[in-house]
């Protein structure tokens, strides 16, 4: 049977950690800002952008909501990001995914000083991390915690196959660069990827990383015996429970540590970006901790 | 037996599309600059900087070389990238590697204005190709080629498993990115992936690139029948010979096509340099072809 990774206890340390960091700069006079711009009243974008309020003021950082409504134009979206770009108490701004039809959600990407692109959207810092730059830049969180819930497994990875199921810029491309820079050999599957292909490429993986939303899409027959399987995935079934890509009774029989869901990898999010907002901070006031 | 991928004949195909759109914009009294930067004396980087001068010249393109001593203070380099910037005549710009230890080139490639970076090493660029951006940016040449190769030998790639071998930010990475956008489902190898491993991937794999500079590393045993293989490598062996990282001989009775070392993917580079020259051009100023 399977050692379940708990991304609850290892986010839980993470937050940990932050708090240290902010105690630290408050002693020098410093309170990381995180600035969250919301368009629109998606009921699920408002519990997540309430929720990353909450952690944050528990971990003693600044944290700022500024909400528009659906129908604002572009350009006081805009606005609002320059205004926040040139706001000196402001190290972290984010946009709550999604917005609406009207807001061109990759220009105000962009338009975010790459400097303060807390979620590592910003073209300029996907760049740096794909050509696997030096020095520092953000980087998308949720790949992000997941690195950090690998490395708290002690999953070897250098000269492992891993497969990731899923190519999003939020999860599965950040990845693919992240894993290949620690010298993993990374296979990236998505919805084209032929079923026989998937399956015979999940039998030969050391590492299995489902990010595609597609419940079961995993099966404990796809693994390779010892396999160490990320499930990323989230979705609510009918009957009201949490289930992510991997079929979790099946895998865990085959897997060597696997993620639940909820309380994998979910937790590293919101504690993950906490953490990068205290690094903006650090590097913005070009501090050492 | 392989079809062999004419690369000589595409490639000319390519520059004689360069001179017509050459044509066109002269006709409207634009002629497209190019400013190609070598530092220091290698004599390798002087034949190839020559060649890409002909080249220009041959298709109608303004190509200037500007030369710097092997001593040169990284300043002059970093202020002469910010003349070109600001040089109106001037559409593309290249720094050609390798450059001297004093000399940081990420810190050129990133200098150079991300609407004039015709190699497009700018991170910006490479974010954009790496997140799938849609409008035109510059995409680094060689890769670029690859896929005209690919294109004019109707290769499918949708669903389709390729294996890449070499993760370098001048041919492996970029590629990974533009056949993910081709909805092929890719893996990147390297030095790092055990032999076992790159024998197993490779025959599964309808598509192989190989870019790493190892002679022999693929051999015909390795491929699946009916593969496409893009040979990238090209090294010189103690006899004077040319020589790619695919057994061409074995490769050649397995695989469905193939491109030769010499005048396979080599003779790309240069009439890709040269169709991105004319593409930046187009942009700055904002004209249709």
């Amino acid at each position: 049977m399977a050692n379940i990774i708990n991304g609850k206890e290892i986010a839980q340390q993470v937050r940990n950690e932050v708090t240290n960091q902010v105690q630290q700069l408050a002693d020098q006079g410093i309170i990381p800002g995180l600035a969250v711009i919301i368009v629109g009243d998606d009921p699920a974008s408002q519990i997540y952008v309430r929720n990353k309020e909450k952690a944050a003021a528990k971990a003693g950082i600044n944290g700022q909501t500024i909400s528009f409504p659906a129908d604002v134009v572009e350009e006081d979206v805009l606005n609002k990001i320059q205004e926040l770009n040139q706001d000196d108490t402001i190290d972290a701004i984010l946009l709550q995914s999604p917005v609406p039809k009207q807001i061109d959600e990759q220009k105000m990407q962009s338009a975010i000083d790459p400097s303060k692109d807390v979620d590592g959207f910003n073209p300029l810092n996907i760049g740096k991390l794909f050509a696997n730059r030096a020095g520092y830049y953000p980087i998308a969180n949720t790949p992000k915690g997941i690195m950090r819930l690998l490395a708290e497994t002690q999953v070897e990875l250098s000269g492992k196959f891993i497969v990731i199921l899923g190519r999003s810029i939020l999860v599965g491309r950040p990845l693919f660069a992240l894993l290949e820079a620690q010298n993993a050999t990374v296979a990236l599957l998505h919805r084209y990827t032929p079923d026989e292909l998937r399956h015979n490429l999940l039998q030969q993986a050391d590492v299995v990383i489902a990010a595609t939303g597609v419940p079961g899409l995993v099966q404990g027959v796809d693994l390779k015996a010892g396999a160490v399987v990320i499930d990323v995935g989230i979705t609510r079934l009918p009957d009201g429970h949490l289930t992510g890509d991997v079929d979790f009774t099946t895998a865990q029989e085959v897997a060597s540590a696997i993620t639940p869901v909820p309380g994998g990898v979910g937790p590293m999010t919101i504690a993950t970006l906490l953490q990068t907002t205290v690094e903006l901070a650090v590097q913005h006031h070009q501090m050492e901790l």
